[in-house]
């Protein structure tokens, strides 16, 4: 999940991370980002636990879903909208609480559907889940 | 997912959701329960909103986990333990704020491993989400 | 999956799936159709086994996908097409040479997607696998 | 996905493959193999063809899941057994007859369950299908 890194692609996904609720509410952010690719962040805390004191699978699953979903919004037009319509993660390892990383990786950006995979490690690199997602991508609110 | 409705395992699992730090933070309620089946619920609030102004996708997938999750708990027995290890959603229609209604049923609960199954409606019933999950079930801590 | 039996819809899928070549090679049949839902059956064979004498996973997966396929087909307007983009397989028991019914069910069926779900079981009833699907609906090829 | 080569690896899973009359049946042959990892080709024919004239999206699946499967089969030892229980498969693009290839990764393997990976390219290079299955690794049969 190389390529060249944008600041301003990064510069536009942070602004819009930062304007959504349920993105500021989960406290994850923009670490890097370029055309079909973004990395993120998230300190998994005591909320996230569940109750055998692991970060609960939602969490990952939704960090895996912002992964993907901001990657294949560096490689559509900014007059378009996505739309997760299914998306499917593999559990590897349960996570502790922490820093967790995910990537997130456009696979195809079509003109109406579009595919994108992400990957979770943790703090020490160790790999927590990996996901694929398939996205609507319109033109008009569906 | 009719089944006979159970006081006592709804009243276990409720008080498994509110010893759990991650489920208390989402604010699901248990409303009822029996043996491999449970219905959720949760209010949608304006930190759960996406930047469209629609429920984020990764709050139904948590949503969804849970609900096949202590689904498949009231199947096992007490000593036992089951990790998530693959889930798949499928997004019919968007959320928006406001109550959503989980129901989660084990598919099938063998040895090692248990299969579940989840739908998500909106207040209007309408359905917003379907999913299925395939858990790990062990004696000991993986 | 009840809902009204049509056999005009059924006669319409049976001349679909014999027109084309790999539901031929399969051996696939419909038993039943109507809006919305279809009935198939296979004759699981010798050379569908594993090399542990089960039946392949892949063959459970294609017969997932034909009945879910032929399902929404029975939903859109003649002019359409429908293409999988994505589809997810769960593996409860393994199957044996013999009968294997798949029944097929448009869960949604939308202006650009479509989802689906599909259960296969065994000639004794046995639920072997269960499906989600995720379709593409278009005018024009893609 | 490259990784050192290892005939007697790759020798191992031909003499599965050529055992097994379902892969007899599809044609499919173990190009190479080493430890975690494998790639196998088939030659995509009439009677994998669906309707449109495109290879069958069940087909796609089965290879993706013998790709899988048979990466698994190269990371467990010989006495132990693996049974595909989930699998995930994302369509790309439609595929012609004519050669596909299927490249399989184990991308973690456990006491009781082994996550693998896939991608599937036609004779062009052009991806077709990613895949994502679960296994369950037992000692005995289940």
């Amino acid at each position: 999940m190389g390529a060249t890194t944008d600041g301003t692609i990064a510069d536009r996904l942070r602004a819009r991370v930062v304007e959504s609720p349920f993105h500021t509410w989960l406290g994850v952010r923009v670490v890097d980002a370029g055309q079909g690719w973004v990395r993120l962040e998230l300190d998994a805390g005591q909320e996230h636990r569940n109750l055998q004191g692991l970060v609960h699978g939602g969490l990952l699953a939704t960090l895996a879903d912002t992964a993907m979903g901001l990657a294949i919004r560096t490689s559509v037009e900014p007059g378009r909208r996505h739309v997760t319509i299914a998306m499917h993660v593999q559990f590897m390892r349960p996570g502790r609480p922490g820093r967790i990383e995910a990537s997130g990786r456009a696979v195809r950006v079509g003109r109406q559907i579009a595919h994108a995979e992400a990957a979770l490690v943790d703090g020490d690199g160790r790999e927590l889940a990996r996901a694929q997602g398939t996205y609507s991508v319109t033109s008009l609110p569906q």
